[in-house]
């Protein structure tokens, strides 16, 4: 494979704001990718653990920016922070809309979204894991007057810790999620509510296979609360959807979602443009990009094209 | 803990017609625990898969016969195999009122009807696996008129491969499963379906998360089309009660569905006297034979109360 023959630049400086589960697996994984990393938390036991994995704990942050709070505090978690006029902000919500409506607003087009999928039922700071990102996908956000370089920032930081990107609107990416992880936790959550008043006998019989099948539910009701309301305009077309399809006649419905599943292992790697359309189609196709992007350069000129993959 | 000063007697033979994934894991899996085992199939493959790992092959078949086919083949899977007239017959199938339906009409109580809550995505002999059924629930049906004897020569079997048996009724059995198993499959076929409606970019950034939460399906979808159309009445309602669910505001329903998902991790061991009404209102509260019984008299008196765990 050719590379243009680009000068290279080292990549920007990395500031995380809150160094909980998602916040410090990303610094952690960064710190282990080699990269030099700062990191903040208004709790003084998540910047010990940070600092213990190699993280700069410091209240001045430049280059790309990362707020890993919850959406509530997104708001104010750069209060008493210094934050470089020119930094790119991004965050890991789960809901993006909502975001880039209010960050947009503060932070105008240095503000690209983003969303890793994934995390575990865990949280905080002890749950943090470098490589928690290896091999998920992480959505970012690319609007219509998003400055591509700064995309390229905040992607190139996704592909660093093992991460495949997807070039997605962030209305887009509600109606996605809203299909993939919003309605399936209200699913688990029914499927769970049922069995119980079906009585113990069900409950019983399902030890095991069961409790991995509701594993969605997670542990922190308040926090999925949150995050379906978050996004309840799409997430309530999905559950529509869903219904909708509960109402076929078996065999149709479960031959279609063995299709689905079967449909899901298929791939091909494929080299994609950096400018926005193709980008963006590379997503609604399913793929994502997997290839590191590697050269710094005015405007990020990477070594070689993306290399992509779609479903 | 005192033992009664009962003799012992050798525990009866085991006979499993049909050696795929769950009767070949069967055999194995008794082979394993020092018991002598014999095994029928009519594929020549399945046997000699089956002989290699310890099992005897013949068509003679007296003590515990353990029918081990799909459910539409245990009509006829007995035929050209001598059967001794007081073999107790079991079953392995996922729903047991149409099968105690047919095979009580053909064993009388010499039937005893039985589900261990196991089985992957894989079928065939070569799936088969001596461990599938360790930590499992085991339905093993106690109708009106089963005799308890017999039903404690199928709860030993369950239990020497490393099962917990819920003593439960066929059709208390069929309602159960609709709930936390059919009605699971149809969800799932129902959220992959609807998530490819919402096009591949949804699909694309469900890559990994999402073919997890849809493992259920599995690969066969005739397969699971036959579950949920053979147990059609129990799935209905069952999924009518999940839909109900779906129309609870999302707090409410979230906060239940998860309230259940942390009741599953609680229990307690407790002595149950081996009678009928004891042992279904042990099923009814959740709860599960889990220990051996281990001495083989008259009537199979155990060596100890069984010892039994409720949720």
């Amino acid at each position: 494979m050719s590379r243009l023959p680009v000068p290279t630049m080292p990549a920007p400086p990395v500031c995380v704001v809150g160094l909980g589960q998602l916040g410090g697996s990303l610094a952690a994984a960064l710190v282990a990718a080699g990269r030099p990393v700062t990191g903040w938390d208004t709790d003084p036991a998540a910047r010990a653990a940070a600092a213990s994995r190699g993280v700069t704990i410091g209240r001045e942050l430049s280059g790309v920016v990362v707020l890993a709070t919850p959406i509530p505090a997104l708001g104010t978690a750069l209060d008493d922070l210094q934050v470089d006029g020119d930094a790119t902000v991004t965050d890991l919500g789960s809901v993006k809309a909502p975001v880039l409506a209010a960050l947009g607003a503060r932070f105008g087009t240095r503000f690209v979204g983003g969303h890793p999928m994934c995390g575990t039922e865990r949280s905080g700071h002890a749950a943090a894991d470098p490589e928690l990102f290896r091999g998920a996908r992480w959505a970012v956000c690319l609007e219509p007057d998003t400055e591509l370089p700064r995309w390229l920032r905040v992607a190139e930081l996704a592909l660093a810790v093992g991460a495949e990107v997807v070039p997605v609107t962030a209305r887009e990416h509600d109606d996605a999620v809203a299909a993939i992880s919003h309605v399936p936790h209200l699913l688990a959550a029914a499927l769970a509510a049922a069995a119980a008043d079906a009585g113990p006998l069900a409950l019983g019989l399902a030890a095991g296979s069961f409790a991995s099948g509701t594993r969605v539910i997670g542990s922190d009701p308040a926090f999925v609360t949150a995050m379906v309301e978050g996004n309840a305009g799409p997430t309530a077309a999905a559950l529509a959807a869903v219904r909708a399809q509960l109402e076929r006649p078996w065999p149709e419905l479960v031959a279609d979602g063995h299709a689905v599943a079967r449909r899901a292992g298929d791939h091909r790697t494929l080299r994609v443009p950096l400018d926005r359309a193709a980008l963006l189609a590379l997503g609604r196709a399913g793929g994502a990009v997997s290839r590191r992007l590697a050269a710094f350069v005015e405007g990020w000129v990477p070594e070689e094209p993306a290399a992509s993959t779609a479903p």
